[in-house]
């Protein structure tokens, strides 16, 4: 069983000597910032945030608090939106930060290969790639202060899951930091490789409780030679998956991103954002963001858009639809789904369900859970936006027009219950791509008890048999 | 421990009563095929081999055994390359055959996915795909009677690893009896699900040793509107990848196979398999089979090959290419390049590594690895060919003309540990598509030995702490 007691000033020298002075933050004006979480959902204690500059340094670091059963808590960027990278509130959890390990240690443009650190942020990734004409096919909306070390963590989605999956779709080898302290160097950078299990898709999406990835080896694209983007406006969830479908039917290999955004959403972030435009003639009930990429040379991608909206307008999918026509339209159309969550906050109180089902159920899932909610609570609003294109919906809900924030939040867990069940009803995910961190531990045994959870926890107890590495995250 | 006395005739009738008659198998002459692998290197005895008819029976089956101490041997196609499907001498082993669990259970064309038993041979699952229009990306020699459960148990490889990637790359969820016959339902159709340990990938390439696949939900891919095919010499396997920067830079999407052959290898096929004809000017030391293939209407696969191919031409990559021009003339190469393994075994005895590196060193591992052999015995044939898209080299030598079989095959040692320390200098692998099975746990320690090893033996014990399932298999 870890320590709930602080560590011991012994414990702090000794890490101190492995990782000298500026890797060892001890004030509580320089660890604050690593205590709470981004959405304000937990108030962690710690005595010391440790930043090793070396796998060498961390792997000591791990070895000693092992030795005590002091707990750890690693910590990339701390974007977690579900709580998973804070310490909880008795002081007795170190803080592991991964930010000093940031070199990018190799790079083979003809094997497509990136072999980084895991604190090289995602935005720095991307961009040594892109330097050498090659792309890192992952975006989040965190990419600027994102660590790889948690995208991998967490097993990041984003806007790319459709063309090139999520962030496990493109580990080919890791280094981990096991809980004694032990390094495991699996960074293979080989396509094929059958010796043995797996166990880079164990770490990866085990959320820090399995041991501290310290680098990886990732699979990288070419850069897209033609990128072209439209916004079109749309009847239903159902004309969205007709329209998908028409895009994946005819060039599967270029629909870079499927995006829904509702009505209702769309007219909080023409309401709250400034500079927010509809580039249509008119608001519709629904909106999809298509973008199409390639690295095809000449392959026109604007016309393959019109062709493909020429057929939909023709067979009444879509009401009107725009392409952009410039770099600035593209970026401004694209500010139309990322404003979602901004517009959202300033428009109330909100409560967020990031589920999945599958892509053909998206419509279904969209009307059943639309009524239940309503039902539920007669005015309240319903957001759904999301990655379409991979069954990930953001299923979040409004405040009714007048009610209190605090009135509207009590009830948040009535409302989230129900959205669930229709979760359910469809083999759907209760976590799509925010993984489970502190805020969900207890919804594993419904959703995933019986022998899943009995093999998570058999497979935890044999890898951290002391529970040290991030106490109370994924397991209940 | 498992028992290692043939099992209790109580054991096989209480087996008999769950699966009947026609679920179990006791006669030697209906056993003897499931006993000895394809390659005649192992010759095991069982005193049953067990069909269930229902993943239910099965899971019974299994709870029989762990109950008794019985181990278990999982089956499907048994076309296992490293022996890895078949019981040992000792008879005390039971060989449980998913041979009946035969049923494509779903397939939506809309979500790309198939759900289905792990009996189904894969060529079954490819015309059941191809029958809605859909691609099940996955092709390897054995398909006609290779059984889902035994590729995803293995991870199969295969000619289309560089676009489409391996087996596991294709499952999104798993059904899987347990080692104490607990049934875990993992057939999920999420393209997005983070909630907890990624469980499916642990089971996908176990090979049989930590539970039994019984069914599966695999990704699909459109169906391509055209393919296209062409035969290059080469004058060396620089010259090879050369031409595989060429076509990737040009349009990485469409290339759905990149094979390297040798100039002695493509001599053995011509000579031994009748009908074989080089359909090019003269012979090369090296030959490239490259083939395009896209869902996108009016791709003109065959302008783009031509594209390519002039341009590599005039850079001198290229000596001589041909395009296949009807689907027989398609066929007729891909024979060329299927045809080598047999007319390998014609020409007499050889010697087998199933070996991959990153896809950049292929030429350099080619070069020193044939050094190492030819400076080892003079006169030794070196037959290099496979997957160059992927790494996965397939670096056969052949007995001097001449020399002995017996005397050859006596050194076979010596010769694979020669070309494993190339490839251990290059960081490859030295089992890239066909695994471990029995042929090859004793290369473990040396190769996959310290941390790695160590985090598979406890996985091992936690999911299956009796030893039961496929005893003797990967782990040393």
């Amino acid at each position: 069983m870890p320590d709930t007691a602080p560590p011991a000033a012994a414990l702090l020298n000794a890490i101190r000597a492995v990782v000298g002075d500026r890797g060892l933050l001890t004030d509580s004006a320089d660890t604050a910032a690593y205590t709470e979480d981004w959405r304000h959902l937990y108030q962690g204690r710690t005595s010391a945030v440790i930043r090793p500059g070396t796998t060498q340094e961390l792997s000591e670091v791990v070895r000693l608090c092992a030795a005590s059963a002091t707990p750890i808590v690693p910590q990339g960027g701390n974007n977690s939106m579900v709580g998973g990278a804070v310490p909880n509130e008795n002081g007795a959890e170190l803080i592991l930060s991964t930010a000093r390990l940031n070199r990018i240690r190799d790079l083979d443009p003809v094997d497509m290969t990136l072999t980084l650190e895991a604190g090289v942020t995602l935005k720095a990734a991307q961009t040594a790639a892109a330097e050498q004409n090659c792309l890192l096919p992952l975006s989040i909306s965190s990419e600027g202060t994102a660590q790889i070390g948690g995208v991998l963590a967490v097993n990041a989605g984003g806007n790319n899951t459709v063309r090139y999956g999520n962030a496990r779709d493109l580990v080919l080898g890791l280094e981990v930091v096991l809980p004694d302290g032990t390094i495991w160097n699996g960074l293979r950078r080989l396509r094929k490789d059958n010796t043995g299990y797996c166990l880079r898709q164990l770490f990866v999406g085990s959320e820090g409780t399995l041991g501290i990835i310290t680098a990886a080896v990732l699979k990288l694209a070419p850069q897209p030679k033609e990128i072209a983007v439209a916004l079109c406006g749309v009847a239903s969830p159902e004309a969205a998956l007709d329209l998908f479908t028409r895009f994946q039917a005819h060039d599967p290999a270029s629909v870079n991103a499927f995006e829904l955004m509702s009505g209702t959403g769309m007219s909080f972030v023409l309401r709250h954002i400034p500079g927010a435009v509809l580039p249509l003639e008119d608001e519709s009930p629904f909106y999809v963001l298509v973008e199409l990429a390639t690295p095809r040379p000449n392959a026109n991608l604007r016309h393959v858009l019109e062709h493909v909206l020429e057929q939909a307008l023709a067979a009444g999918t879509v009401h009107d639809a725009v392409i952009a026509a410039s770099e600035a339209q593209r970026a401004a159309i694209w500010k139309l789904r990322e404003e979602h969550s901004e517009a959202q906050k300033r428009e109330g109180a909100s409560i967020k369900n990031d589920v999945s089902v599958p892509v053909s159920k998206v419509p279904a899932f969209i009307a059943r859970a639309t009524a239940a909610c309503e039902a539920l609570m007669p005015g309240i609003r319903v957001v759904p936006f999301g990655h379409m294109g991979d069954g990930n919906i953001h299923f979040n809900l409004e405040q009714p027009a007048g009610a209190g924030a605090a009135w509207f939040l009590a009830r948040d867990h009535a409302i989230m219950d129900a959205v669930n069940e229709v979760v359910r009803a469809f083999d759907g995910s209760f976590s799509a791509e925010h993984g489970i961190g502190r805020l969900k531990p207890y919804m594993m045994p419904d959703w995933r008890g019986g022998a899943e959870l009995a093999l998570m926890q058999r497979i935890k107890a044999a890898i951290d048999p002391a529970g040290l590495m991030n106490p109370g995250k994924v397991l209940p």
